[in-house]
């Protein structure tokens, strides 16, 4: 299959995504955002340094050119990442307090918006440094700063559930019995990548009781005929994530797997039509948990319907019951219900939906029926 | 080469790091651990879980039972981890608020040590729910709680530092001369699986002038007769780190590379013969620096000296100026000079160093000396 190769983000791209950051950070009334490696660093600049106890930290106050503390010894990938020439570097050298370095950037009064993931050792140096100063995680402060998508963004996004619609057209024709579970995660890890993947971060492969545990990965277990058996499978293509899950049966299901197979297809379906702007993010949880419920399963879909992604496979907006954001159009993110039966078997199907002005459009388009392999 | 297996960890090994670390919480006038996903909740439990979104907390309270914070979704696999036995779990779901299922365990005037890398939202998030409470980095709090190794973590360590010098003595007879940085890094990732590691870390080749940026990782340039090349490589074998570094040049090296090989040398022996019980690390930090300002190139050596390891590849204690505690049997960490050139070349030598109470004792012993490569 031909890998689509959508031209990469320029400096004058991420100089944008920046600009907005901090005019954001300042309608919010935010002194400025501090933004640690990981995905907001990423998406606001392309550059992925290893996430160490080294202080790296963007920073970007309203008004100013953004600036990244740096330690010296990164400094020159630093300078060569994407985003390099739109960014001023204050590096630091081991030794040195690299809280000081940041701090002489920041007022020391502000309140200040903070990536989710930024380590808490570091939160607690600036803290240290800075007292009069204080935090907010970018998920409460600016919890939709990614969630709306542009149209480069959604270009590939389409293009990672393609690929992982193409993984799943292949896995799904090759056997299951007999084998183990960790050997068809492999599979899904292999076609995952000649599909275009750069990265595969999960291969959920859970057949018989496994399936009971949503994250249950893979394990030694070897699949029998009779199983049902959950594929929940995703990684970075193009930067973007994918991220979808198929139910499939070795062989001929009872009639209680079909019917609880059923349930969870429709419960999937409502969820996805209940998709459309303006409506809250928790209306697809309860459209999705209605059907589950109705048909008495309530107790046993034990998480919630979706999750937002982008340039990571977890990130706002969240579709669960409390999350009263409403949908816009360009948010993409799963819809994902499940049914799990202690000790017995498990039912999940997963779609990344993006929001358009007509309703949800799916990005994964793999037939939801459940598929009989051998 | 055969693996080393040593016995697995237990829940009671488990248990009995988790009743260390909790007395050695109260010594230190802590309310209690708070301990995130990652390398500290790896140590004393054996639970890795993904890291996500979703709280999973550790709590260690001096004189009670450990509990465990957990996603109601990853709740089976938790029971299943290796500490199962030994752990309350406490789980909620998605929807409700973790923090307050986190704070009805703590002391909400109390002060804690928390993860370095636990997410800035989660410590947000439980500062909001104990207006309280105070935090301290375990770092900060308790450096020493991971950096003293056991009998069978260093039967651990030392099998991981044979395994990456098996594979450096591999790939210095592989040709480096006409492939891409990128072929020789894929074959040190193989080589280390190859010698029993299940997790590779980092693989940097850094030829020719890449090897002046200390952590360049490998790239596309082509390795050329008359390179210097920065090897360091390294992962997780039964859970423990290697981490090593040599410099090797393809083909006769000049005079002055030679005589920046030999500084470099001679620092890193520097640092090694300054190991012994009740020296402050940054005594070894300034026994290998000295070395190299002696010879001029001070400005050029533009790191630490040396990092702990363990379950994770860094960690305290750190071989840094202004680190004063002392030197303790049973210590591991790095001694890893370099002398980075810009736009030339760069050397780096890096042993993994155990303290004894004779002195040091090294787990990688690969000759020091430049090979010669093709």
């Amino acid at each position: 299959m031909s890998t689509p190769t959508p031209a990469p983000f320029t400096a004058e791209d991420y100089r944008a995504r920046m600009e907005r950051a901090a005019r954001a950070a300042g309608d919010a009334g935010l002194a400025g955002l501090l933004v640690a490696p990981g995905p907001d660093l990423v998406w606001l600049t392309g550059y992925a340094p290893p996430v160490t106890e080294r202080l790296t930290l963007l920073v970007l106050v309203p008004g100013r050119d953004p600036e990244l503390v740096v330690p010296a010894l990164e400094a020159p990938d630093a300078a060569k990442a994407p985003c390099g020439p739109a960014l001023a570097l204050r590096d630091w050298t081991d030794g040195k307090d690299p809280y000081a370095v940041a701090a002489a950037l920041l007022d020391p009064g502000g309140r200040f918006g903070i990536s989710d993931n930024a380590w808490a050792m570091h939160l607690l140096g600036l803290t240290h440094t800075l007292p009069g100063s204080s935090y907010a995680s970018l998920t409460e402060a600016l919890p939709m700063l990614r969630a709306v998508k542009d149209a480069a963004e959604l270009e590939r996004l389409a293009a990672a559930g393609a690929a992982a619609d193409a993984t799943y057209e292949e896995i799904r024709r090759l056997p299951f019995a007999g084998r183990r579970e960790s050997e068809v995660a492999a599979d899904l890890a292999r076609l995952l990548r000649e599909h275009g993947h750069s990265q595969v971060d999960f291969t959920i492969v859970a057949s018989g009781p496994n399936g009971a545990d949503p994250h249950h990965e893979a394990d030694e277990r070897v699949i029998e005929r009779g199983d049902t058996v959950v594929l929940d499978f995703g990684g970075l293509l193009c930067g973007y994530g994918s991220d979808t899950s198929r139910t499939v049966h070795v062989g001929e299901p009872t009639e209680e797997e079909r019917r609880v197979h059923d349930i969870v297809r429709e419960a999937q379906e409502a969820g996805f039509r209940a998709v459309r702007p303006g409506v809250a993010c928790q209306e697809i949880d309860r459209a999705a948990r209605a059907v589950i419920e109705d048909a008495g399963y309530g107790e046993y879909f034990i998480h919630r319907t979706g999750h937002g992604i982008g340039v990571t496979t977890h990130e706002p907006p969240y579709m669960v019951e409390g999350e009263e954001q409403p949908l816009v159009p360009g948010m993409c993110f799963s819809v994902e219900p499940g049914i799990y039966l202690p000790g017995r078997f498990g039912v999940r199907i997963e779609d990344i939906v993006t929001v358009t002005e007509d309703g949800g459009r799916r990005l994964n388009n793999t037939t939801r029926e459940m598929a009989i392999v051998d």
